[in-house]
């Protein structure tokens, strides 16, 4: 029996309550594959701030890194709003994917015919959505430098940031989105704002380049407004995304909300080597923190992608999206994706009812 | 009777068509009202760089700053597309709006009755939004400096932009969509990613001071993919939106398409003194260019803006507006926005109709 150690990070809000159930989840669906997982759960985010006082402690980076995989719940509250930069939450995530080298960060977006009223989009333009953005996670203006606050020649306060993709940066995200597009339907779209950013102009000129290596992938170029705007008018023409960190944040929102189910959407952030780290796309969701109202399957599907791309396990993950679905043909359904005829369970139940599914 | 001198700029693609159909429109809603316009039109974008060379030709921005107010109509098209940056039809846009310092652009979407249909919303969804973006326009990452390529430490060549706001501009955008929320609904959302950016953090820094001038305004803050999963979600809980160039462009894009009937929307890019600029979101649409079909409202609509924000006739923007609504009301629609049981006609004719009513 392969052996596998799993850093677990629940973190704030909803996540220990979806992080337990997919934990449970993915036990079951790995020993009935002949697997076997050791956990280790790590303070992150506001609940490290907390204890710590930092939001990502040393030692958790530490044994994420020394780890197979890494699964996240989700982190940042009310609480730790005002915090200063260096002790937000927000900047423990961001130090974590810096820390492992996750450079791909992989979130699929699909409509499930069992969900299709979910959407707020009309079922015409709904239905049958399946597509995948890929985004660049550890470069562009969330990392870039200089960066920070300053006075400009008249005296003025300023704050700045630096947009900035250097070609390996570009060429490698490139690669993964090509591979990406070829296991799906063999079309990538490529977003930047080349027509004003030169940051986008040399990762329009990288991606044309990479695409030589992969002559069998359909590559076609869009302006992120337009992007924005097609993903409302139409968003049955994309197959693959590939765009920088910051499009990626603001677009991948965009069509998470498209499915109307955002609580069943799962990520994935992958490097060179080393452990990948999953997590749903979902927030921490203080409002309905301990009320056993979370949605778990986005972690649990999430869970599923761990398997698949964080362990080449693609049985066990299989297993899980399978009882996933089944589940939701049995009619349960969490408050957030709830329909009139279904039954209305909570986290926990929901949870159970996943894992008879198996 | 008051006379008004108006640069018009018809651009590329359907600009020239629809441009002229608004000229039209305003000619006639003006001298109803006893105003008097002399017209000056001027090369801009693609046509202006087949003829001289520059996208805008300083003699273009010459006039256009002497003149009351200056209306576009669209510039771009897929034959100027691999030009380099410095003969790019958007870089005359930028250099236009630098140029005139419009900073403020205003980019109101909603769904009207009409038209609810239009939308991929569903209609309980869509109908009823009423909100404006209000976009800061001569700053950010599309101006900040430095800029360019270059080459890292490891010798990889490297593109960057800098994301960059000071004090004034801020407050300057600030106190325009306070004012824009207070004639409104009184509700004012500023947008950024302040977990993230320090060009963020001053920005949401300076709405809050600002805010203290605005007691009876409502203000909160929303982060930039927030945003835009709120726009799909509901985009009804928006009244007044405020925020950067590069998240402006994306989400007033993204809203436009909202509505379904993105040939219908106008902007208004206003400065501190000086003309306004006046355009419809819409794109140059190269695909129909010359075939009257495109739709002429989003540019007669553009023109009421003129009238309004430019010139402060509200009386002759008020004949526009309502022409607009009686013609959709009798039933004439451009090929965009047609749905069965209306009578389609090209730009030509809507423009005509429009006359009758105004
Ligand atoms: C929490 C925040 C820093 C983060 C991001 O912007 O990357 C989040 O929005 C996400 O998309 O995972
Ligand atoms: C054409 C382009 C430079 C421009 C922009 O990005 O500002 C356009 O998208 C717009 O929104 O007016």
């Amino acid at each position: 029996s392969r052996r596998y150690t799993i850093t677990l990070l629940p973190g704030d809000g909803i996540g220990p309550e979806v992080i337990s159930v997919a934990k449970n989840v993915l036990e079951l669906a790995g020993s009935l594959e002949g697997l076997e997982f050791g956990f280790k759960e790590m303070l992150m985010g506001g609940a490290a701030l907390d204890v710590t006082g930092v939001p990502l402690p040393e030692e958790t980076l530490t044994i994420a890194k020394q780890s197979d995989a890494v699964l996240l719940g989700a982190i940042g509250g009310y609480k730790w709003d005002n915090n200063e930069k260096h002790m937000k939450p927000e900047t423990g995530l961001l130090q974590l994917r810096q820390g492992l080298k996750v450079f791909a960060n992989l979130r699929p977006a699909s409509v499930l015919p069992q969900l299709v009223d979910a959407s707020t989009l009309k079922k015409e333009v709904a239905e049958g959505v399946d597509l995948m953005v890929v985004r660049e996670l550890t470069g562009g203006i969330y990392f870039g430098k200089p960066r920070g606050f300053g006075t400009n020649e008249d005296g003025q306060e300023i704050g700045f940031n630096t947009e900035v993709y250097a070609t390996y940066e570009i060429d490698r995200i490139a690669r993964i989105a090509f591979e990406t597009a070829r296991k799906r339907r063999g079309r990538l779209c490529s977003v930047d704002k080349a027509n004003v950013l030169e940051a986008s102009m040399l990762w329009r000129k990288r991606v044309m380049a990479v695409a030589s290596e992969y002559p069998d992938v359909e590559l076609t170029h869009m302006y992120v407004d337009n992007a924005a705007m097609q993903l409302v008018r139409n968003p049955k023409q994309f197959d693959t995304i590939v765009t920088n960190n910051i499009f990626g944040d603001i677009l991948s929102d965009e069509a998470s909300m498209i499915t109307g189910s955002i609580g069943m959407l799962a990520s994935a952030s992958l490097g060179k080597e080393g452990p990948g780290l999953f997590e749903p796309i979902h927030g921490s969701a203080p409002d309905i923190a301990g009320q056993d109202k979370a949605n778990p399957l986005a972690t649990i599907l999430s869970a599923a992608m761990l398997l698949k791309y964080g362990l080449g396990e693609a049985k066990a993950a299989q297993r899980i999206e399978t009882a996933v679905l089944d589940t939701l043909n049995r009619g349960f359904r969490t408050g957030d994706i709830y329909s009139a005829g279904n039954k209305l369970v909570g986290c926990k139940e929901m949870g159970k009812e996943v894992l008879k599914s198996v």
